[in-house]
């Protein structure tokens, strides 16, 4: 399908659906309150939001829909709901993560404190619903049922994969494979990243439940690829572009793929370092050690390895459109999908 | 009304019906997953639900359901999601409050740590949505998004109070009145614990709109009487029975209004006194500036205001009851509303 990928300007049409998808959610999202305190949970909930994003799962909905010969403009609502899941789960998950930056900004709970950024997340989550519940208009009572099942699917599986990923970093649990990263990726990253937009544009377009179905596959190689692509840019990226801490992955202690396969294919020696390094709390952590732990996942190749592993997993995303591309009703939406997932991995911020 | 108040045993029918919730909730709540890690994110959704309660919110469901004239049994699955909502919000709330004991237990995240705690209040609340869902196959399409809206702007005006109360702490305010606290309280306390589960009962009855919207007055009232009573038991109740710190709102810095009318009464000097120590964190406040803080709030007749206050809100609540019940259409359910009223404002624990 490669033919089709220079036949769509993939960065305007990225900037076009995120502007009316911005539009829509500065519309939605609360400005005022005649109780003066509340404003300023009002400017919290906005800020994540106002920051510069790409607006990727937004895109992947209203492409889905249209793919299925949906109409995007009734695609309009999930899409905005699930950037507003990404921005509220991302408020917490710099918490529990302990991040300082976010693009290109310090986390909101650098700027707030804690208390305030949690329920600031909290607040976040209950506008996503609401927004979910304005379907209503568009899409009758069924269908905007149908939608809100598939979203609280979500939240089971993206806080299933972030419970994963925590008790790792927290047992100091080492003992890991490639087939449990991509376990708690498909949880953590894929269903809100990948697998719940492409699925939730395609109910929206009435698209065949088989085919629905058929878009979990496609959403969990994808989304697991866009998260390696997302864990090497934290090492090796530019923090410029990339708008997070760089090497940051290694401060919080998180179980990249990058790092489990450094692990296994490292020698006992510097596997000790590595361990003896990596058990350390950020606070106890120096910059030569990170540094340290750089190297070593370049001297090792695994930087090489996550990247190769990101491809196949792309290629394998691929084969899935393209079967499940037979059913699509619109060329050029086809064409800008298949653009969207090489640029997903390939993407330098 | 207060003669039907001697002829329930409230007692009973709140075992009864927590029992019923319980039930429901436990067999609701995932118990096991294939991957080892997420057991414990299932062990510590089901923890606060767990803890001894005494659901009143699922109870106020049930009820107002009944006196309506509706099947408490097209309530259950509603009434259960109110108490997975207190029991998300609670465990965001001890982290936002930096508490130490729920239910006579160390709060969740001092048994799991922060991040894990944070992830599993959302695991929660996305449960609570799920569960909200399950209406459809009880009450039809429109009534189970009429629900749903309900509780979106449920979670709308807690998040609201919740942030009053933190920024009040926060930004070191001691410039409040009755009314600050009244709003805040209506919006932290009311919707979720009165005004939400009256209103759901009632629309699930069938109630006529006017008597839904009348709702919001009497629970509104009865929750700041409510929130109140725990202010003051915080104070001096017995830690056996309450369940929480005593005098823990006081090394918490909130804005009670037994201490919003202490600051009102007291003279100058010891005006300067309590800011001085209530302007501390908990970790630089000691038990003997805590205890002083309680003894003046004894000497000012602080605690009597409160309770002499909560008493106002109630006799209001109680009228709003009486004009509404003239739409009941269950005698028995009447009279336990009743009996209930008085309970929540004039429990021990």
């Amino acid at each position: 399908m490669s033919k089709n990928v220079g036949t769509v300007n993939l960065a305007k049409i990225l900037q076009g659906n995120k502007r009316v998808i911005d539009d829509y959610i500065f519309k939605f999202l609360p400005k005022r309150n005649k109780i003066a305190e509340i404003n300023l949970l009002y400017r919290m909930m906005r800020d994540y939001p106002a920051r510069p994003g790409k607006g990727l799962r937004s895109s992947l909905c209203l492409l889905t829909c249209e793919a299925f010969g949906g109409g995007a403009e009734k695609a309009i609502v999930t899409a905005s709901a699930l950037e507003l899941f990404h921005n509220w789960i991302l408020i917490h998950d710099d918490l529990e993560d302990m991040s300082e930056m976010r693009r290109k900004q310090p986390v909101l709970h650098r700027k707030y404190g804690i208390p305030l950024a949690i329920n600031a997340g909290d607040a976040l989550h209950g506008r996503m619903w609401e927004l979910l519940l304005r379907n209503r208009e568009v899409l009758g009572d069924a269908k905007t049922l149908e939608i809100l099942h598939e979203i609280r699917r979500t939240v089971n599986e993206t806080t299933e994969g972030q419970h994963m990923e925590l008790t790792w970093v927290k047992e100091n649990r080492w003992d890991l494979s490639l087939e449990n990263y991509v376990e708690m990726c498909t949880k953590k990253t894929s269903w809100f990243t990948c697998i719940s937009p492409c699925r939730t544009g395609a109910i929206i377009a009435d698209a065949h439940p088989k085919d629905v179905e058929g878009l979990i596959e496609f959403g969990a190689n994808l989304g697991v690829a866009f998260q390696i692509q997302d864990d090497v840019l934290n090492l090796i990226g530019e923090e410029a572009k990339y708008g997070k801490e760089i090497s940051g992955d290694i401060w919080e202690g998180k179980r990249t793929l990058v790092l489990i396969r450094l692990l296994k294919v490292c020698n006992g020696e510097d596997r000790s370092l590595i361990l003896s390094i990596m058990n350390k709390k950020r606070e106890d952590k120096t910059t030569a050690e990170v540094r340290e732990i750089l190297n070593l996942m370049k001297k090792y190749g695994a930087i090489e390895y996550a990247r190769r592993t990101a491809e196949r997993l792309t290629g394998r995303a691929k084969a899935s459109l393209s079967g499940l591309s037979r059913n699509f009703k619109d060329d050029e939406a086809k064409a800008t999908l298949f653009a969207l997932v090489d640029f997903m991995v390939r993407r330098d911020w």
